[in-house]
């Protein structure tokens, strides 16, 4: 790798951040709103077959729970385009049909009723079929997804041979142009790549060429953990910029890990508020409770909670319910018991092997206050609870 | 959470990226440079007792095969200060004490000939201690980091109420005049928080302030996933703006995966290079191959590969190839079977048994062009192995 420049940035102190975002035009996908200030809805693609309507409803219901938004469906084939009917009729949630190449899948989508189309016109040879399925799109009111990735991009357009950005960039204005040439408007674009500084670069070159909400997105992240880091190294700086108003984390997973991504990713930037925002200290020496699987166990036994909450999990009794101050509720590690407080003040100190129920009831009080239902007879079970070993085996007095 | 505003941001196009960092002074933490252009070092802390020595050493030895550069080690009491010495003459990695309140722990440190000091002055009421500290350390050429965390800032500095993140700066900059005052000038920055928005502003501010490099962080971010993203949340945006020299990704995990989570971070942004990149699709309803344990299985095997190198595992054997033109070698699904390529370039199909064994084989055949050493023997066993199952259980055919 090249040496870097090293310069006096002399940047703006504040420049942009959460509470700012860049105007759009608005597109309803369903009854998600997408653009023009709307809150930045959260989507993810199903990895069934379409036309396995079962296992595809079974899936959409599972990524409605985790809290998904908008959900797309692969239509690779007649065969997916024929489902496409009952998966809408059937599905929880606003859906997009995926299309490549084939006008009348489109046609089939539309028939079907989908929400919106992702599709680039300019990969369709039948232009009588494009102005076709453009017109339907129209009169059913059906946005259209432009979606540029680079992988798939021709080495040139329009002859020139610019650089990776601008190519993505000058693809996507040519398949609006495509639509806008055809009195369409209703649109979204993505211009997504693996490379993060390309991908921003595109994005923001986008941003202000079009007047169209963006869709967000880094291609073939990945697996679980190197996935969810590329694809919010990619989006944070975006979404800070006030840039994108509906994302997807793509990864080589279950895609309700995906929504799982993409929430924490807009919880982290403030952007969303949801469930549950653990707030846990890294372990260290200086920790007095086997901190890793509390941690871990607090996470899911409270991922499903219904209103956001802010729960710390802190090794050390002394500092963690000051450090952890803004957290709603938390515990803090002893040797061998544990003090449970509430925005920084000890409110109860107990044995650890009782200290996550003792969190529980308190989450429920404390929903309870607010009029809302309790929360801990539906808490899913954690499969990290043999991992809870008491204490460090520290004895007792000898961390002076 | 309260409506955004929406504007035309007119954001100058590529603002900053990578290959421009904030210029700054230039610290050594043993032989890693920090600041002044140096490549961004990735450090992680100790989750043993120091005064285990064993433990402490091993787990070093196990950060450093992931990559660590700088490791933090916590002195809470006299028995770690006591065991620093044998730790940092056994330690593969430069070794920083953790300290807190009291200066003869870091005399003690010092004495062990650490190569930092994470030591807010300010918190040491003994100030001819604190000098003493101070003069030593310059003598020996040991840089301190002083490291302000939101969580345990006082709600007042210098009788002023300020906004949260301009109190950690006020702070952060206290505690700096107290070593100027004393001509020490060998100094690293932090000012953490949970809050991503806070933690920027601050590192934003604290970065127009000082010329020392900055060490950045977010405090108590939780678990694996989500804590390696809202770390990357809050570092990305800064790291893109030039701003930070070495990082701390805090997880409540074996140290070894912040560490690993680091350089997917550092890879991201193409502010590092280091062994395996992985390009994975996300599976989808167009996958001809089960995609996910593949991708996982590949990421195990080839997580420790020694050079800088970008595999890819694709869903289909149609677009895969072309759609990972960028990466050195990778593989592609098709029904029952799969593509080898490089760069794009089918060269050889494979049952889908024998294709990681192939890309194995390949990514030696890379390596021994290049004079380097083949990997395969050498590659870690993979825990997945027994989640890949031959296809999706679509009969060959039925995808048309």
């Amino acid at each position: 790798m090249q040496a870097p420049m090293t310069v006096d940035l002399n940047l703006p102190e504040d420049r942009v951040g959460p509470r700012v975002r860049r105007a759009s035009k608005r597109v309803w996908v369903g009854g998600v709103a997408i653009g023009d200030g709307a809150p930045i809805a959260v989507q993810s693609m199903c990895t069934t077959l379409t036309h396995d309507v079962d296992a595809t409803i079974t899936q959409i219901e599972r990524l409605q729970e985790a809290g998904c938004e908008i959900v797309r469906v692969a239509v690779p084939d007649r065969r997916s385009g024929e489902a496409l009917k009952e998966v809408v009729r059937r599905s929880i949630l606003p859906v997009v049909a995926d299309i490549h190449f084939d006008y009348k899948l489109a046609l089939m989508a539309l028939d079907a009723k989908v929400h919106k189309l992702r599709l680039n016109p300019g990969n369709i040879h039948n232009k009588d079929g494009v102005r076709e399925v453009v017109k339907r799109a129209k009169e059913q009111g059906t946005p259209i997804r432009i979606g540029v990735n680079f992988g798939s991009i021709p080495d040139k357009v329009d002859g020139e041979l610019r650089d990776d950005a601008q190519r993505m960039v000058d693809l996507a204005l040519s398949e609006i142009r495509i639509l806008e040439e055809l009195n369409f408007d209703n649109i979204i674009v993505s211009v997504k790549a693996f490379e993060v500084p390309k991908m921003i670069a595109a994005y923001r070159r986008l941003a202000k060429a079009v007047p169209y909400p963006l869709h967000l997105g880094v291609t073939e992240s990945g697996t679980l953990v190197s996935g969810s880091i590329r694809s919010t190294a990619g989006m944070s700086v975006l979404l800070y910029e006030g840039i994108g108003y509906t994302i997807r984390v793509s990864l080589s997973e279950d895609p309700v890990m995906e929504v799982r991504a993409a929430f924490d990713l807009l919880k982290s930037l403030e952007l969303r508020d949801q469930g549950l925002t653990l707030v846990a200290c890294p372990s260290c020496g200086r920790a007095d409770i086997d901190l890793i699987p509390l941690a871990k166990i607090a996470e899911e036994r409270l991922r499903a909670l219904p209103v956001p909450m802010k729960v710390a999990v802190m090794g050390c009794e002394v500092n963690g319910p000051g450090e952890a101050k803004d957290a709603d509720v938390g515990i803090a590690g002893g040797v061998g018991k544990g003090a449970l407080f509430r925005k920084g003040k000890v409110v109860g100190v107990f044995p650890e092997a009782q200290l996550m129920d003792a969190l529980l009831a308190e989450i429920d009080k404390i929903l309870i206050e607010n009029g809302k239902e309790p929360y801990s007879q539906k808490a899913p079970k954690s499969t990290h609870d043999g991992e809870l070993t008491p204490g460090r085996s520290v004895p007792a007095g000898t961390r002076t």
